[in-house]
């Protein structure tokens, strides 16, 4: 391609952003690619900007001077979110999901890139004044949501494992209860996967009495880490709940086993908003 | 926004496209919310569909008739591939990466969703052509991967465990020798989570004699699925290989563990293309 349009222009730099979220681009990049001027470039990167933001899909942030450049900053508004919420919850609802010992079946939605990414804005935008340097989360079902809603952040990931293996280098070891099966369990993090003092955000796929996202947290402190926020996709009620402070997209309001009935709605997500 | 001009409209269209490859959107739904017609539409999307094929990024796909509609196919140029398993490599070389017994530390790359979303678009634009149903990996490190690059192929992920619970309701187990260890061990796949006669991508971090892809294939069989291509991120020099064809990005050529060198080149993914 010889010579670049406007609007040839615009959809090849936004697709440029759009792949790499947080990446720092140069404007000199743009300028240089498309042979044009970097007022031109300015003008297109206003136009993105704007229907980013007006959309409550994020926004560009513009970097000044030699080092500069533009980033994209992933979003989603609430209202899309609360209809990616409510389909979750009727997924979550259909009784094929009751398990004996009255578990659900996640594996397909967690399984499903299309909703993990949805989910993962979700919980960025969620989180998004944090400054988190990390995602956390325990094998295994935790990873799909941790990776998308790192990937929304701009964050690495990281993940505890109950069974490390010598491919982790050395690591720290904590003991955690799990809160439904009373098991004592070893949960350990790789040494060089988390710099002392990091902003952390845990992730996980299920909460019920805590245990688990309890034993991040032991292991965070470990790590002298700070705790800077907890999302899950689904909470259960539990009586003696170890974490106090969590975003939940989903919630179980009611399941009987016997019955095949199961009732899942809205989590915390959107009250621990309008409540600020 | 009340009126939508082609420049906004570009950019919201494109921003709708790519972050939800392959999901079918009908041209009413875009007609409707920018009040165009049909036919600006039509030449926006060709628009956005010439510049996506002239840069290697993919394309639009357009279906027609009333339950008809536009999907975004996302793609990798080979330059671009190219200069991502480069950048790889010599990340993969450093010598601080070098673990006893030979092993080499990956997590942070596994753990970095910028390089995943690369990798996974690499693995995407290798496998296009082969109609995947699913991407089947094992616990743990596998996980990111084949999420990224289900991603990019609109199909859903399935997780085989080693270590497999009750949240995986019925499950069909085999077992299979480590080819490094020489350990046998369990390797579980839910039943429902994958439909007979799928047709499966194999997607794993790393592959020495390749006793993981194997029992991955020997579960794969207990489904009565087929196998339609495997796909490693990183190889190691083996004796005897249980895996005949697969695509690698790297491999690693040389390691000595006591002098704490090794060399990481380019695995056989641009090889197999070029020998076609």
């Amino acid at each position: 391609m010889e010579k670049w349009k406007r609007s040839a222009r615009l959809v090849d730099m936004i697709h440029q952003l759009l792949i790499k979220p947080y990446q720092l681009i140069p404007l000199t990049t743009f300028a240089r690619k498309y042979r044009a001027a970097k007022s031109s470039i300015s003008e297109d990167l206003d136009i993105i900007d704007e229907v980013l933001r007006s959309e409550g899909n994020g926004k560009l942030v513009t970097v000044a001077g030699a080092a500069g450049g533009v980033r994209y900053i992933p979003r989603i508004s609430e209202e899309q979110s609360r209809a990616i919420v409510q389909e979750l919850c009727e997924k979550l609802s259909e009784p094929e999901r009751i398990l004996p010992g009255g578990f659900l079946y996640l594996s397909d939605l967690l399984g499903d890139p299309a909703l993990l990414s949805e989910i993962g804005r979700i919980f960025a935008t969620v989180f998004a004044e944090q400054n988190i340097d990390a995602v956390l989360t325990v094998e295994t079902k935790g990873i799909p949501i941790a990776y998308a809603t790192a990937s929304f952040l701009g964050a690495p990931v990281v993940i505890a494992r109950y069974d490390y293996r010598v491919t982790e280098g050395s690591v720290v070891t904590v003991h955690t209860i799990s809160g439904s099966s009373k098991r004592l369990r070893q949960l350990s993090l790789s040494k060089r996967s988390l710099p002392e003092g990091s902003r952390v955000l845990i992730i996980d796929d299920f909460m019920k009495a805590g245990g688990t996202v309890r034993g991040l947290m032991d292991l965070l402190h470990e790590f002298r880490a700070e705790v800077v926020g907890v999302g899950v996709m689904l909470e259960s009620p539990a009586q003696d709940r170890l974490v106090e402070q969590y975003v939940s997209l989903a919630k179980v309001t009611e399941i009987d086993v016997k019955m095949r009935r199961v009732r899942v709605d809205s989590g915390n997500v959107f009250k621990s908003r309008e409540e600020k």
